[in-house]
């Protein structure tokens, strides 16, 4: 058993409870074993680390494209429809496994950095992926991506060869609790309806969740809203909301939409910067959470964002909600906080990771609080200290992270990767990939 | 003279010109003597300074309190009238003019830390923020507030004071070219048209600034639109277009207002993230720079944002300027910089900071590049690191600070504040005052 002690813990239960002098143990096992004050902690034998700052769980991304930290700023002032086919697609099929480890290995290192220990990835080559957030440390979600259209493969090959994937490895990814295993349908305009249909139903069938973007910009699902009312109601006429469902986006949203989401716990994966930079919209989120539908966050990929930092998200879904409503309490900083952490866990359906809480994973994230974002001090209410969190550090403030209570940050560097590596690493596919892309 | 060298160079001229292989002299005089490219540079003797990263000019903040630091993350979610009415006025009425200096330091390295060069402070006790700020090393514009009602002075003591001090000081504050003092009243709603009027012509009189928030909630200024048709006409017939004019907000406009300030060179300090988290509503900025209206963006104070962070506020104003227009290109990534620099210069109505142009002052910001930020290479098209910077790095990059070329920031530490120190201070005066404030 090792033991965490920290003036301060934010535990993300329901009511974002604060408890201070904190403890959390974590077993052999990668659990927490204990979350409490000291005082009513029981006798442990074992390391007492003691913190200076305040611990909360780490933070679940609920949806990322992190291979693209290749293509980071690359059209970054285009609409999505126009960014998508001029900027990524042409990078897009040049890039081989090894480029797409590259790029994902240097994204988990920047989530972890900034206290993102799980993430959501839409990509191809998921045992490249897989393989970068073993090494990384980090826990992922890896939906493969299947899209219509590419000259390499069908999308009835892509979805067959996920599912054979999930058959190899298991869905958790064989010895590997910290990867899960998903099927990625890029969306409804991308891929015919019996694609989506064949998809679900596989799905289905291995107990594993679909990750898909829906009504991510007004244009993109008009002749869809024609034949079928919304992609939310076509999903449900397709079978996709008897199985685990995560949407991205659904800012294109009516209250029939959100009710249906609610019915069948849909998770949502809001990127409310992605959808601004993008001009894409803004997504209903108060709407959504008052119809209890389980809203977590994305960064979305580092082309579209372009940082890959779920505590900036948290305060840019706030603010964009406050502004939205016109209500300052429409979302507080406790809220905002939930939503990067239970939230996102809600979302996935996982209720092993997102909050400290004995059971769940010790996946733990330090932030210091010698910095002027909490100057007024530790003895401040607790919803000060919240706001301080959210409001003023952000991710500035994570020095130390770990998973399932191995440390995989210290003192603000990664540990597992060489990060100066990474990034060169990145730096050259990207250069490579420039210059293919010019070359045509 | 010495010479700063690094591989890339954000010149913030109108064109945001990116100069690779840069160099920028500065003379004794603090000023920038040379910038351009190596290649074409002066030869020069005096020490050179190699740098790994990006320089670009001091950040130029419109509008804060920076003082409020002592009252960070206090009330964050209510309302604005219930906010200042409940939460801020309170603890105000008891601070002193020891508090203010402990206050505006801590805030003053806060935004040198963040690459902040110059401030725009609207709060009590000139001299101790003008204390504060040259002990930090950085540059302030000081409006003096002027409220009516309170209980210890008229508006009419309070205008005089200001215009006591300016001619006891000069409008550059003696020997200390970095201060310029102007008049701070606070807004319609807290003074009647004569002290605006007053104000106005004593401002002439002296060639001072005045700056006031306008329109920021739809609700305050109900009255003035009845009587007047909006606070930009009332402020015009009452005198004040006629002299130095910086308004903060100004989300509550129509197109005869932003004409009005247009025509009038009237600044505008666009607050997107306080007048988000307020639930005040959204600037139409787009509007604004499409009518030549001279914009600048401010942190506003550290209890209404809470960072005092202004890249972070750029990305904030370009994600709600394409959000409200639904345009991906309706703010660039370079036009976002500008507005934090060049643009907050124009919105002060000064020649003299917000870009690295021979003649001004020496305010550089260096940002590092050793960061997944950055992976992509600094060879990359200019967009792509202009982007980079914004929407990835943000403050988070900031190293080296230097105002008048004279450091004031090493390797991301305040060079002549102890920062420690200024945050002790702080917790000590926010404890005192969350007490006095209970006891009542």
């Amino acid at each position: 058993m090792q033991r965490f002690r920290a003036p301060a813990a934010l535990l993300c239960d329901e009511a974002c409870t604060v408890v201070r002098d904190a403890v959390v143990d974590v077993g052999g096992d990668g659990r927490i074993a204990y979350v409490g004050p000291y005082s009513s902690a029981p006798a442990v034998e074992g390391p007492e680390r003691m913190l200076s700052g305040i611990l909360l769980p780490g933070l679940v991304n609920t949806h990322a494209h992190s291979a693209m930290t290749l293509l980071r700023g690359v059209g970054g002032d285009l609409p999505l429809d126009r960014w998508l086919r001029e900027a990524m697609f042409p990078a897009e099929v040049r890039m081989t496994a090894h480029d797409i480890f590259d790029g994902t290995l240097l994204g988990a290192v920047e989530m972890l950095l900034h206290g993102i220990t799980t993430s959501t990835e839409m990509y191809f080559e998921v045992d490249a992926q897989a393989e970068a957030f073993l090494q990384a440390g980090a826990r992922a979600v890896l939906a493969g991506v299947v899209m219509d259209g590419l000259p390499s493969k069908t999308w009835q090959e892509m979805t067959d060869g996920i599912g054979r994937v999930i058959d190899e490895r298991g869905l958790r990814y064989g010895d590997h609790e910290r990867i899960e295993l998903a099927y990625g349908p890029h969306s409804s305009y991308l891929l015919p309806s019996e694609a989506l249909s064949e998809i679900g139903a596989q799905a289905r069938r291995r107990g594993a969740l679909v990750h898909l973007h829906t009504a991510e910009t007004i244009g993109e699902d008009a002749a869809i809203r024609t034949t079928h009312g919304s992609v939310p109601r076509l999903l449900e006429t397709l079978g996709l909301t008897a199985g685990r469902l995560l949407v991205a986006h659904s800012v294109h949203v009516d209250a029939d939409d959100i009710a249906l989401y609610a019915r069948h716990s849909v998770g949502v994966a809001h990127c409310p910067s992605s959808n601004a930079k993008l001009a894409s919209g803004v997504m209903p989120l108060v709407d959504m959470l008052q119809a209890g539908v389980p809203v977590g966050l994305g960064t979305d990929g580092p082309a579209s964002n372009d940082s890959l930092d779920l505590l900036a998200e948290a305060r840019t879904a706030a603010l964009f909600a406050r502004s939205s409503s016109l209500n300052a309490a429409a979302v507080t900083a406790r809220q905002a906080l939930l939503l990067a952490t239970r939230g996102g866990a809600a979302a996935l359906g996982r209720s092993d990771i997102g909050a400290l809480e004995a059971g769940r994973w010790a996946d733990l994230v330090h932030v210091a609080v010698d910095s002027p974002a909490f100057a007024t001090g530790l003895e401040v209410p607790d919803e000060q200290l919240v706001a301080n969190l959210l409001w003023a550090a952000g991710s500035r403030g994570v020095t130390d992270v770990w998973v399932a209570g191995r440390v995989v940050v210290s003192d603000g560097e990664a540990v597992l990767t060489n990060r100066r590596k990474a990034q060169a690493q990145v730096g050259e596919a990207a250069a490579r990939l420039r210059r293919d892309v010019a070359a045509d």
